[in-house]
């Protein structure tokens, strides 16, 4: 038998469907978590709260497989799970369309002024005029991080009429490599990231890059807070360099409320709501934990597994 | 030389263009627009005020054709205009992808209650739940009304694996013919309308209707607000025998601030923004006048043509 150590939200979707040569133990919370970590061979450690979470990781001396749901992994101990040999597969994918689709609207809304529709009719106040007039019909978006999520939102923008060109490490028809994009910065309506966060990425986005954006670019993060150079983006949306940024992710999370990134009228905020589990991505998480039982079982590559290397 | 009376607003768009045997009159206002109407073979009319338009159409009695940006002409004396040989061409499909735009923006803001977290931003309180969960994925929509309106909204929910299920008036593979879609009216999530205004259409969706749709059924008003019988809508979702309703027209407009509509929660109003005029929409309608000018001239059909008799 294998000792699982996993997490009891998710029981009553998991237990009946083990296979049979897996142990199960149920935490309830970061105590009983930290106190079976110690025999975990296959382990689910998701808390919101990282500290225990990872304590627990440090304490699992015989983790052979730690699974996640959550897509970034930028929070965990990778160069030390690495060393011990413990294999980790993430969420990746699994919320791509609920982000997608939650991106999208932002988008939309941004388009067409939505959030001032929304206050107008709070005040019971019919608007003659839209308060912003812009179309995605034509309009071009740079997808930066065609993983899942990016590949999602570009599926569904090109419903739109919207010309999607992807960054990718291999560049061809249509799609810019690693060192193109920054050159065609200023052809671009919408800059969307969906970047993992790894030494390569962060501060990705900073003055040199909002400096080469056209004056209405609108940025869209739906990928990783630490992506974008924060005070650098205050700096061009005060400016209005830029038309405006919709982030999905700030830094500190939550921002906090004297905070300037709340007043700015070109910034909608979503409050890293877009990826929150429901009860269709909590079924995708466990129909994938239990197709990568077999998996790990039988040694092969799991599904979203992460190269610890790489860091995604 | 045929005399053209036409919107000074359309002047730098058309006055270049014309062909060289229309000779056209400009109107600024309404007295300008009652002076030429009379000497008026080819007339643009389009006035947000609807009574000097119609009394213009009156006047108007050498008129041959009536031109129009609007895609509604049920405000026009189409028995009069029919009696007297006046050939109508309106601007359907000339906002289909911006009002389709609108549209796909509302039904995304619903299902994720996005109006609640616009105004939690505004308080700079940082949500740690979305205020709805629902998903676009999987989710089914009977589009009613299968125009360029129509068509462009189907189009673009396919991109978030929406499936939509258009009625037509000759039923097929995946259409619902008119006397079907009743009988399957609790098998979809969104219920969209983008009918026009007529006879057939007025009070379509009524108290049968909404107590036969799913208890979170949301109706999506893209049309004309005759076609729901607005007293019934109100009941069911005060009953909440539906999940919401999201309503570009209501009957009046402006909807009085006093007004019952503005106060339920489950409603989203849109204040007929979706389809004013931009740029780009007035462009496609100049370029349509013109291709018509020559279609006029050869007595072929017009783009846009209305059938006087059916009255779209």
């Amino acid at each position: 038998m294998t000792r699982a150590v996993l997490p009891s939200w998710m029981r009553k979707r998991l237990e009946s469907r083990l296979p049979d040569w897996v142990d199960a133990a149920w935490w309830e919370d970061e105590a009983q978590l930290l106190a079976l970590a110690p025999e975990a061979e296959i382990g689910w450690f998701d808390l919101h709260v990282k500290p225990p979470a990872l304590e627990a990781m440090a304490k699992a001396r015989k983790l052979e497989w730690l699974n996640s749901a959550y897509a970034g992994v930028d929070w965990m101990p990778l160069d030390d799970l690495q060393q011990r040999g413990v294999r980790l597969s993430c969420g990746a994918g699994l919320a791509a369309g609920q982000v997608a689709e939650f991106a999208v609207m932002s988008m939309l809304s941004f388009a067409r002024g939505y959030p001032e529709i929304i206050r107008a009719a709070d005040r019971h106040d019919w608007l003659s005029r839209p308060p912003s007039m812009r179309e995605m019909a034509g309009s071009r978006a740079l997808i930066l991080g065609y993983g899942s999520i990016g590949q999602a939102i570009a599926r569904m923008l090109a419903g739109f009429d919207v010309e999607c060109v992807p960054v990718r490490s291999s560049p061809g028809d249509g799609v810019l490599g690693p060192d193109e994009w920054r050159g065609q910065l200023g052809e671009f309506d919408w800059i969307v990231l969906s970047l993992p966060h790894t030494p390569e990425t962060t501060g990705m986005l900073g003055a040199d890059e909002f400096a080469a954006m056209k004056q209405d670019a609108v940025l869209v993060n739906y990928g990783r807070a630490e992506v974008v150079d924060q005070d650098a983006l205050i700096a061009a949306l005060e400016a209005e360099s830029i038309g405006g940024a919709i982030l999905d992710l700030t830094l500190p999370e939550p921002l906090p409320p004297e905070h300037r990134l709340w007043d700015l009228e070109n910034v909608q905020i979503t409050m890293h709501l877009c990826g929150i589990p429901n009860e269709a991505s909590r079924e995708r998480a466990a129909r994938r934990f239990l197709d990568n039982c077999e998996r790990f079982r039988a040694g092969e590559p799991l599904e979203g597994e992460v190269d610890l290397a790489r860091g995604y």
